[in-house]
Order: C-alpha cells, then structure tokens, then sequence
C-alpha cells in the first residue's frame, strides 16, 4: 500500500466520522455540540439550490463564525416557538473534489427525515453538503465551511434545526 | 500509518460489510439467513425511541437469544397472514461509541423503504440500530444486541420483518 | 495489516468513490459524464424487481455499449419533453459479492429522490444496483454492467434520468 492510499484511506475514514458525528449529535437532539464540529471562523448556511448554483446570497440559516453558532443554539432553544420534533439524517460517503494542503473539499449527499409526535415520520429534505473540512494538530477534523443545500424551495414545515 | 489507525479501518470496514449483509439479507428477502447474524445468546429489538430512551421495556419485536430469534422467522414464514411485501434499507456509516476488549458498541441510522405489489414504494420507519457487536477468532463479527430505536411509533401497516 | 486487509480496503474505498461519482454526475445534472463510467462494452439497465429475479428481459431502460450510453444522453437532453427536475441519490455501502480476477461483483442500495421546480421532494424509486465493476491498468474503475434494480413497478412521473 502506498502512502498516497493510506492518506487517501485516512481522509475519507476521517470525513466519514465527521459526518456521522455530526448527524448523530444533531438527531440525537444534543444541539449544544452543533458548534464544536466548526472552527473558530466556521460558516454554516442551509441554502436552496438554485441560490446556491447561481451564486445567490439568499440563505434559510446563515452562521458566520463561533458566535453566530453558539447564538443559533440558543435562538433555537430558549426562544423559537415549534412543535417537538426529531430528525433523521441518513447521508451518503463523502465525496472529496480537492485537496487543498490541509483543507479538504468535499461533497455529500443528504437526506433528512423529521418526526413529530403521534405523526409518521416524514421527509424534511435532501441534498448535499457543500463542505470545507480542516484537519487541526491533533488530528481533529472541522467544518471551516458546510453549506447544506437543499433541493427543493418547499420544506414541510419550515426549518427549525440546521440540516 | 499507524496500528491503530489499521484496527480502526478494520472495524470501520467491518462493521460496515455486516451492516450491509444483514440489511441484504431482509431485503433479499432471506429470512431464514437472519438469526445467523446474532451470537448464540444474540438480542434483537425492535423499540420506539421514546422508551428506548427511557429504558422502558416495551418492544415491538424482542428475541433474547438464538432460538427467539429462530422461533420469530418460523413465525413470520409459516405462521403470520400479511400481504406480500419487500423492503429495502438505506444506512449511513457506522459510528463506534465505545471499544471494550472485544466487543464494539456503535450506531447506525437507517432508513427503510417497503413495496406492496402494484404501489409505489413508501417509507416504512427511520431511526438507528445501537449495537453491540462482537468478533469471533476467525475474525467474523456478530451481534450480541442489536436494538432497532425507530423514531415514529406510528408505523405504516405494522411490522412484519424486523428492521 | 495482511495484504488481503489492503486490497479489500482499496476494492471497498474504489467502488465507494464509485458510487459517488456517478450519483454526483446524475445529481448535478452532468448527464455527459454518464456514460464515461462504462466500459466500451459497458451494459446499463433500468429494470424492475420482479423482471430481473425471473430473468426477464423486458427493462425500462437498456443501453448496450458505449453508442447506445451516449445515444441515451442525446434523446435525454435533446428529444425528451418532460419537466425539468433533479435527482439525488442517497446510497449505503457497496457490498462485494465475488472477484472474479479483476472483475468485482458488487451490490449497492440506492434511494433516489426528485424535486420538479415549486414542488416538494418526492421519493422516485429504491432498490439496489446489481454491478460488474473492471479496474483498468491506471487503476481506474468503470461499470461493465450496471443494473439498477427498483423494487416498485409504479414509478411517480415515469423514468427520465438513468437511476
């Protein structure tokens, strides 16, 4: 095995964990550790395809950087007002498009399905994760950017956690 | 690259084709391959998030050990009256909790599709198996429990197979 | 790590970026990259459950060899009426079935969803893909058949894309 084969084989075991982290926190409702998958100068936006492919600034969720994270956290959980709900992300493996030094690009699919009690489970939305991933020191990777981009304009309910 | 980033591939790798067999196997519509994916004294449970979570006892399906789970395909073969149907699952990675000793301790979400005859396909239940999963020495993996948390109480038609 | 170990990492990891690859091409709308992930001889087929179990030949799509791919793509963007729409594929893991010299039997489930422009996302179709994947010298891997097999005859809106 080449060294090129056990790096490539790291990244991609290592974005995978990623992504699972980060779905599991947020389906398993511990929204407090959303921010932690960011660095410091991280960007979150969940934003419509066609605004996104055309370069549109239009986002249903815009967080730049720690602060803004932190505040989403708290926005969602002292102040909006919503009916109880949990999601379901089962997304695709990471696809990497480039390497950067130590950013990697990469793309992944998503589905998100949400359930609201004494209702069937329902599908919130698919799309894919436009992602900027850095690898710190110790090996740990985080979002300096992840764009979630959804497919349709039309999503059941609103958004009320990030995708 | 370093041993433990090979036994970490290994059982990412591993636990990933097990998740993959034992999903085929249902969808296949192999019945009767299904108990062999347990250890002897295998747990399967098939349990709505709201008591899993709880740790309270009501499962929709609970088969503690090999015969159980024996008992419960001769049920679903020769016994129980429902319309045909197949299913398919759609999992994410797996995501280890925990290593302890032999024994691993991860999570999966899964999605998971059903077909009657002559309708279009539906979503049957979402949610995650926690696992417990153990190697044996000739290096094949099986369950000692595999709890299926689905998220919605509500599920179309009841169930039938096990998720 | 037993060199066995690092082929079947790198047989696993190659048919992932696989998958991803040409679930991104379709998902993006790259319809002219589709046909680059077959071999010169390469065999694609859309074809239902129940036809592909008994070895019938009847297929809601066939394009045998490299003309017919790219015969495919022409009517698509060219011929075809039909709204506009987009896909997205969420696959799980390949699961590798036999390897046959450099020939590797693989089987992926696949769910694909559509959103039409002003709609919501709907399900389309799941199933699983029956694959014959060659590695070419440069290392490679392309389809020399690949046959999306869909559970459900009833397809919303009809088949436009390859699945």
């Amino acid at each position: 095995m080449t060294e090129r084969d056990i790096s490539s084989f790291s990244r991609l075991v290592g974005l995978t964990e990623l992504n699972q982290a980060y779905a599991d926190s947020l389906d398993s409702g511990d929204l407090a550790a959303w921010p932690d998958f960011f660095t410091t100068d991280g960007v979150y936006k969940a934003q419509g395809r066609e605004n996104f492919d055309r370069g549109l600034p239009l986002a249903a969720m815009l967080c730049d950087g720690r602060c803004m994270l932190d505040d989403r956290v708290t926005v969602i959980s002292q102040i909006m007002v919503y009916a109880p709900r949990s999601l379901r992300h089962v997304v695709s493996a990471p696809r990497i498009l480039a390497i950067d030094g130590s950013l990697i690009h990469a793309r992944t699919s998503f589905s998100v399905f949400h359930t609201l009690p004494h209702e069937p489970t329902a599908l919130l939305s698919v799309g894919r994760y436009e992602d900027e991933v850095l690898t710190d020191p110790t090996g740990e990777m985080k979002f300096r950017s992840r764009v979630a981009v959804y497919d349709s304009l039309l999503i059941p309910n609103s958004l009320v956690y990030p995708l």
